[in-house]
C-alpha cells in the first residue's frame, strides 16, 4: 500500500492486537484517520481471565474479542484493514513496514513465511507485546505450556484431561500415575498462584467426582525462585500463602536449572517428575523488538520518551510491554501489565486525534509537543481459589493504602472483570459460564 | 482386567461414544452391571447441531456432552470406568477386548500407539459407529473436510475465517481472493444441506458487516450427484432448493472425479476451483468394523439378528451405524440416524437389565429370547438457512403422512432440538448461543 497523498486521510498502522493496541483502535477517531492493523492474532485475549478458561470455569470464547468488533471501521472503511499477519521490519525513512501473512499451521512463527507486503505509514504504533521468558533455561519451549494466549489455555486443558484419563488405562503404574498427576508451576507472579488456585479447585470440586478413581493421586506444586506475588503488600502475600496451602498447593522455593521431558531439575539438585508444567516466569522483549535498530529501555525494550514517541525516528510510538522508558528519561520502566498498556492506548489514541485535528496527521509534519505520559496505578488483584481474592489498592509497593482479602475481595475481583470484560455479548457469557460453573460444575469434554 | 467371578456383579463393555452408546450408557442399570465405556472420543457429539458451530452460531462446548456426565457410575463407581482408548481386536472365544490408549497427537488414528490392554467383558456392545465414505476418489482425505465431530467444526471455521482473512492481504489477485472465498459441499443430504444453509446465513448477515472488503466474492456451492434430500417428500425438496437458491446456494449436479489441492474435477471435465471443502456424501464401515470376522450386512457393517444381537458368537451385540441386519432376517438395513442408533441403544439396555435382572448377566449364560426390536421412524428435519426449516413426518419414503416447511417448522426444529440436547447445561447454553447470535452476530475469533 503506497504513501497516503496530502489530499486523503492519513494512514495510521497499528501492529498488535493485545490491550493497548485494542485499546488504541477503539478511541482512534476514524472519521480522522484509515486505520490498519497488522497482527498475527485476530482477537484481543482478556488475559486476566485466561486461567480460568483451563479448567472449563470459562469457555476459551467468553475471553476472546474479535479486533473488528472493537473498531468495527476495520471492516467497513474501504481504506482501513486487519490483516493478519506479522511484521518483520519497519524502514522509518520510507514510512513503511514490511510484512508477512500468515499461512495455515505457521501461527506459531516456525514454517514457510506467507505473502510478503509492505504497509506505508503516517503514524505508526508499535504494540507487538512481550514473550514469555525462559532465562535460557533448556527444555522450557520444548516441554512446558506457557499461558499467554487461548492456544495455549486449550493445550493446557487438553494436556490435564489426556492425562487424568490415561491414569485411568490398566497397566499403568503407581509410579507413572503420580508423575502424571503432578501439576507444576513455575513462577509466583498473579498468572501462576491463579493458575494454580484455578487447578485446585477443579481438583477439590470436578475431578473428586468426575475422576473419583485417580482423585487421590493430583497434586500441584508451584515453584517460585523468590516470595509468591512480590508485587503485594506482605499482609496479602501472607494470606495467599495459607488459602494456596490450605487447598492442597505444595510451595516449593527454587530455582529450575533444566527441563526435561518428563521431570525438571532444580539447582539445588531436587529432581520434580511432573505431567503439566506450566511455565509463567514473567515476560521479556520479544526477537521483533530487540532486531529493531532502536535505542533500547532499561530490559531490552523499546526506548521511548515521555510522550511515549520513539526518539530519533518521525511517527513511531511504542505501547505496551514492548516499549520502556529510556534511561536518560530518568523515569523507571512501567511493569508489563494490562493496565499499563491500556492506559497508553488511551494517552496514545487522544494525541494521534488532537495532531490530526490540528493538521499534523500526516508523515513527517511539525508536531506540537504534547504533555507527557502519566501512570496512576489503579492496584493490583488476583484470586486464590474458589471465592477468595486479594486485592491491592496502594498505588506504589512502599506507599499507603488501601488492601483486602478473602470473600468481599473475590466480590470486587468478579464484579471489576465483568464490568471491564469489553463487550456485552462476552460480559453475558461469562456470568452465564459463571453460573453453569456454580449450578453443574466444570466440563470436561476434550476434543 | 480379567473375568468376572460368579458372585461378581457382571461387566458390560460398551466400544463407542456416540448416540447408541450414550443412551445405552445412560440406561443401563450401574446396580445390576459394571460398566466400560472404551472409546477415543470422550463426550458424545450433537450432531445435528454441529453444522452451527463452523460459524459460530453456536459453541463448540455447547453440542458435546462428556459421556461421565451422561453415565456418572463410569467415575463413581469402583469396577466401572471409561477409557480414552479404541478397541483394536475382539477376541470372542475369551470374552475379552483388545484395546489401545490414546497418546497424544494420535487422535487421529495415525502414529504410534500407547499403551495395550485387554478387558474381559460378561456382555459387549460395540458401537463404533461408521466413517465418512468417499467412494475411494482420490485426495478426498488429503483436502476435504469432514462434517462428523467437534474437530472436524474447528477446521472448517479456522480454514473459512483465515481464507476471508487473507483474501485482505494487499497483493491477493482477483483469481486467487475468488478461489479462497469458493466453499463448495459435496453432498446433498441433510447435513450438505444444513451446513450450506448456514454457511449462506453466515455470508449474508455476518461477512456482509464484519468483512465488508470481500462480501461480494464470496459463494457456497453445493455439489450433489441426485437428488438434495432424497429422503424428503418431495414439495419439502422443492421447497429446499427454491430457499437455497434464494440465499445464494449454488447447487450443481455433477459427480466428483478427484480432488487436488486447490480445485476439483467433475466427471463431465468441469474444473472447480475452491478454498474450502466440505465432504459430507454419507457414511460406510470403518476399517474396525471391515476387520471384524463377524458375518456382514448388506453394506458390509456388523450383521445382527432382529434383537441386535451378531449370531454365531455369545453376548455381543451391535447397535448404530456399524451395524445391520443380516440378508436372512429379511429386513432392510436401517439408515445411518441419530434416531436409530439412540432406539437401539435403549433397546439394547433394557434387554440387558432384564437378563441381569434373570440372573443371566454373567458370559455364556442361557439367554430368554427377546422381542426383537421394532423402528418406528419418528420423521426428518432440516434447516434451510435462517428461520426456514423441513419437517417430514411420514413414517417411510411412500407412506403419507404431514410435512411442513418453513418459519413454523423452524420453530419445531429449534424447540425439538433444545427438549434433546442432553443436559440442561446444553440446553441453557445452546439458548443463550441463539439469543446472542439474534442479538450480537456471529462470534469470528480464530484461535
Amino acid at each position: 500500500m503506497p504513501a497516503t497523498k496530502p489530499e486523503q486521510k492519513p494512514r495510521l498502522v497499528v501492529l498488535g492486537s493485545g490491550w493497548g493496541a485494542c485499546r488504541l483502535l477503539k478511541d482512534i477517531d476514524t472519521r480522522l484517520y484509515d486505520v490498519i492493523c497488522v497482527s498475527p492474532r485476530n482477537h484481543m485475549v482478556f488475559t486476566p481471565l485466561l486461567a480460568s478458561t483451563c479448567v472449563g470455569t470459562l469457555e476459551f470464547r467468553s475471553v476472546a474479542e474479535p479486533v473488528r468488533s472493537i473498531q468495527p471501521a476495520l471492516s467497513l472503511l474501504p481504506d482501513s484493514y486487519y490483516f493478519l499477519a506479522r511484521c518483520t521490519d519497519i524502514n522509518t525513512d520510507q514510512h513503511e513496514v514490511h510484512c508477512e501473512a500468515l499461512q495455515e499451521d505457521i501461527d506459531d512463527g516456525k514454517g514457510e513465511g506467507g505473502n510478503k507486503f509492505s504497509v506505508a505509514y503516517d503514524k505508526l504504533v508499535i504494540a507487538t507485546g512481550a514473550e514469555a521468558s525462559t532465562f535460557g533455561i533448556t527444555g522450557v519451549h520444548e516441554h512446558a505450556l506457557f499461558l499467554r494466549d487461548v492456544k495455549n489455555a486449550m493445550d493446557i486443558r487438553t494436556k490435564l484431561l489426556l492425562n487424568l484419563m490415561k491414569c485411568e488405562i490398566p497397566g499403568t503404574s503407581m509410579e507413572e500415575k503420580a508423575r502424571l498427576l503432578h501439576c507444576v508451576v513455575v513462577g509466583g507472579g498473579p498468572t501462576g498462584v491463579e493458575f494454580s488456585g484455578e487447578l485446585s479447585d477443579f481438583i477439590r470440586h470436578d475431578v473428586h467426582h468426575k475422576f473419583a478413581h485417580v482423585k487421590d493421586l493430583i497434586h500441584v506444586t508451584l515453584i517460585e525462585a523468590n516470595e509468591i506475588l512480590s508485587s503485594f503488600d506482605v499482609r496479602l502475600r501472607e494470606y495467599a500463602v495459607n488459602q494456596l496451602t490450605k487447598t492442597g498447593v505444595k510451595l516449593v522455593r527454587g530455582m529450575v536449572k533444566e527441563v526435561l521431558p518428563e521431570k525438571l531439575l532444580l539447582t539445588d539438585g531436587t529432581e520434580v517428575p511432573y505431567g503439566l508444567l506450566v511455565w509463567s516466569t514473567g515476560v521479556g522483549p520479544s526477537p521483533f523488538v530487540r532486531n529493531l535498530p532502536f535505542e533500547k529501555s532499561p530490559g531490552g525494550r523499546i526506548g521511548v520518551d515521555e510522550t511515549l514517541k520513539v526518539p530519533g525516528v518521525e511517527d513511531v510510538y511504542a505501547i505496551g510491554d514492548c516499549s520502556g522508558y529510556l534511561e536518560r528519561t530518568n523515569k523507571t520502566v512501567l511493569p508489563a501489565l494490562a493496565q499499563v498498556a491500556e492506559r497508553q492506548g488511551k494517552y496514545v489514541a487522544k494525541a494521534l486525534n488532537k495532531m490530526a485535528k490540528a493538521g499534523e496527521g500526516h508523515a513527517k509534519a511539525h508536531i506540537t509537543p504534547a504533555d507527557p505520559f502519566v501512570y496512576r496505578h489503579l492496584g493490583s488483584m488476583a484470586t486464590v481459589g474458589r471465592y477468595k481474592a486479594l486485592v491491592d489498592l496502594r498505588e506504589s509497593n512502599k506507599s499507603r493504602g488501601l488492601s483486602m482479602k478473602g470473600f468481599l475481595s473475590w466480590i470486587v475481583w468478579r464484579s471489576a472483570y465483568l464490568t471491564r470484560v469489553i463487550s456485552w455479548r462476552n460480559r453475558l457469557y461469562v456470568a452465564v459460564n459463571w453460573a453453569t460453573t456454580f449450578l453443574f460444575g466444570r466440563d470436561i469434554s476434550r476434543f
